[in-house]
């Protein structure tokens, strides 16, 4: 019989992993909740119609489409023939499959907002740690099956919440030691470029391009934009524009000088310069830096941008988000704005490991393993093991007398620290031995020592 | 626009009910930790055939499956016609659905197992809390997607493992604050039934017929059995088991005198008196209680069997589990025995609801809200919250600027026990103002002494 496999681009996690992915999550949790943002939490899969045409073309061929149940019922048969005729067209049936697994935890978000709208105090806050799924040819570093870590406010334009996302982006990183970038932009000012060039239409092409500034360079940007009909006058706005350096301030003031005549660049200006203001970000830890390169494909973000790099690891961004206007237009409830970031967990957790600065700690193996030794000593061993369970201990007994080797084996291999040797002897006179596997040290105390005993790590 | 709705059968869990579920989740993982149980998470759906003919034809037609991407190639158009024939015809085919929703977290487990089997240390204890998929009628407690709560060991016959079951129990529904009882029998002994009425083809109507005994009584349960086959003088031993009652011991002596001929009567007998010899059972909280009629409908239980029911609320099992002989034989790995306890959250969930015992110290809203008032005034109150977050105080301040009326208004509705009122006037005298909202009082403090103030709740 061949070992059964696991589907292509998923993942068991063991305990190890399991516990260094909680850390990231915990971490990020706690700076949420401090923010004043609350768990929300949605089904795996949603109706078909609520999925289909939010994420484009592409989009819609790699959502997970759920078989319906009961498809050979001889009811049906016409219609499901008819269904299936459909799906081998490409296009998708209720008849054959009316469900969907999530693709990313905005959608399900905005359906969540659309339908309670009435009833949320706004502005809302919530985010959101759960899986989704996406049937992407798998590769390195990119599964079908991930998590998604986003928070979002809607119901409010204040620029507040773009300064505690910058925070929140600081505390989180900081607190899992780690040095990245914060890097900010502005969908105003890129729409400013557009119209340098002649009009809206420009969007898509100039972001599309600079999006690949950092990959392809300047040259290829500037063929890439003249081939497809930009003005060489207009390319020289664009040029300087994505040559502008210096400090924060330095960066506005450049900007201002080469845009400053275009209303949207003066609306992408005054909120960078609003958000400055902000004391506290003076006290960051983490370097925030204006990055005018930066451009962020999902057409979605009207306001600020932002991306998380690593200045540790070369890796793509490790976070990233923005403002948007109309989150649940597409579900017939217009006019609620908002803004989100998010985390991406697994790339976190890359770097996070490559630089080993996973702390120990968040390990919660077993600290203490009782040998099993005659039959009468083990049950005063168990009594003594509970009481010390009770007190939070992790310990174990292990499962069946056996030779000592054996039993210290098993605490090896299983990197138990301490074990507590009670047998018949140890009975006689109420103590126990425990050896610390550690430094090898051992010592014998009496059993009602034991509660008091600190077992380390 | 129609509202977008759920899927029948899922949920949204709003923030509340988030902390709730949290709560139950990380008492149990609490107590399985402390037991030397470690965390395991496997993928959300596994390939079709890892799945299928693993729970009964009734467990395969509730399996959800994934529709395969690409249908639409046109080299695959006869390929996929056929399949899609043999899926009208009620079979499944791997080339319409190779994947499937996980059904539930044993077979997953044994996948893991038998593909890991050579590195892992046995026994192996893991714990998995996922949820689980499965296309049921939804009703009243019923959904599609659910949790599982699960606890397995393997490569261990130690009845060890079944006192420490007992104690898990024991310990998670004591720290939950709830009464059950943990109630315990063994497949062994309903096999000895089986032989007294003729042997092991009878395991299966005797244990169906048990099953229901609570429900319809034991006359029903008579006439069905009579009617099935079942001697007089079989039923009279059958009858005189079912009526046992007493202590433990008490029902101990009473199911030897009546079955204590038969081989596998003497092992479960054996059994319970080693288990019932461990002192710390004397020292539960929970009840424990041999309970005969106990049958548990699930075929691959060998040994012990677990079930718990609240004494306090009239509901189904809220708990379950038992000893198994060979997790892993379906995956071509025999010889791997081991027991598991699994914990119905939803349901311990409505128990916990319905009898109001959910701390209010499981939530972890807002705990102060910061006015937002002139712009100078927001910039001051700003850092100060920073200084409040950075030392884990969860805060916020209200969007933007607005009248008292409608700030006040805004931390009723989220239930934010304090406002801190820090307008132009406090900047000039360094102070703020401190409201606690839920007894009306106030009080002006200086700012820096705003870090040493206690918010409780």
């Amino acid at each position: 019989m061949p070992k059964p496999t696991l589907p292509q681009g998923t993942r068991d996690f063991n305990a190890e992993t399991v516990y260094k992915r909680q850390y990231i999550f915990s971490t990020i949790r706690s700076v949420f909740e401090r923010y004043g943002y609350q768990p929300l939490e949605t089904p795996s899969f949603e109706q078909l119609e609520t999925l289909m045409g939010k994420y484009g073309d592409e989009g819609d061929q790699l959502i997970f489409k759920i078989l319906n149940n009961g498809l050979n019922h001889p009811d049906k048969k016409q219609k499901v023939q008819d269904a299936f005729d459909q799906v081998m067209a490409g296009k998708s049936s209720k008849d054959i499959t009316e469900r969907a697994l999530r693709y990313d935890l905005t959608i399900p978000f905005a359906r969540y907002v659309a339908t309670h709208h009435g009833q949320l105090t706004m502005p809302f806050k919530r985010f959101q740690m759960q899986p989704v799924w996406r049937a992407d040819r798998p590769q390195k570093g990119r599964y079908r099956e991930f998590y998604q870590c986003d928070a979002d406010v809607v119901g409010s334009k204040s620029l507040l919440n773009e300064v505690e996302f910058i925070h929140m982006y600081d505390d989180v990183f900081s607190a899992l030691q780690l040095k990245v970038e914060i890097r900010i932009n502005h969908r105003q000012i890129l729409a400013a470029l557009a119209e340098a060039c002649g009009g809206e239409q420009w969007m898509t092409p100039i972001t599309v391009a600079i999006d690949k500034l950092e990959k392809v360079g300047l040259e290829q940007v500037k063929s890439e934009l003249i081939s497809k009909g930009v003005s060489e006058d207009a390319w020289k706005k664009i040029q300087a524009y994505l040559e502008i350096s210096g400090t924060n301030e330095e960066k506005i003031t450049a900007a201002e000088q080469i845009l400053g005549n275009i209303p949207s660049a003066q609306q992408a200006i005054a909120d960078f310069k609003q958000i400055l203001q902000f004391p506290s970000l003076t006290n960051l830890k983490q370097e925030l830096m204006i990055d005018f390169t930066l451009a962020r494909g999902l057409n979605y973000y009207t306001g600020c941008i932002f991306e998380i790099k690593s200045k540790e690891v070369a890796m793509g961004s490790i976070g990233g988000g923005g403002r948007y206007d109309n989150l649940t237009g597409s579900f017939g409830v217009p006019g609620v704005p908002g803004a989100g970031i998010s985390f991406g967990v697994d790339r976190v957790y890359d770097v996070i490991e490559e630089l080993k600065r996973f702390p120990t700690s968040v390990q919660a193996g077993t600290q203490v393993l009782f040998f099993h030794l005659e039959p009468e000593a083990s049950l005063v061993a168990f009594n003594l093991m509970q009481q010390l369970r009770k007190s939070g201990v992790r310990a174990e007994m292990f499962h069946e007398s056996a030779k000592f080797d054996k039993q210290f084996k098993y605490a090896e291999k299983k990197q138990i620290p301490y074990v507590i040797i009670l047998g018949a002897k140890e009975v006689e006179t109420n103590s126990c031995v425990v050896k610390n596997l550690t430094t090898g040290q051992q010592e014998s105390i009496n059993q009602s020592q034991l509660l008091q005993y600190v077992f380390e790590g």
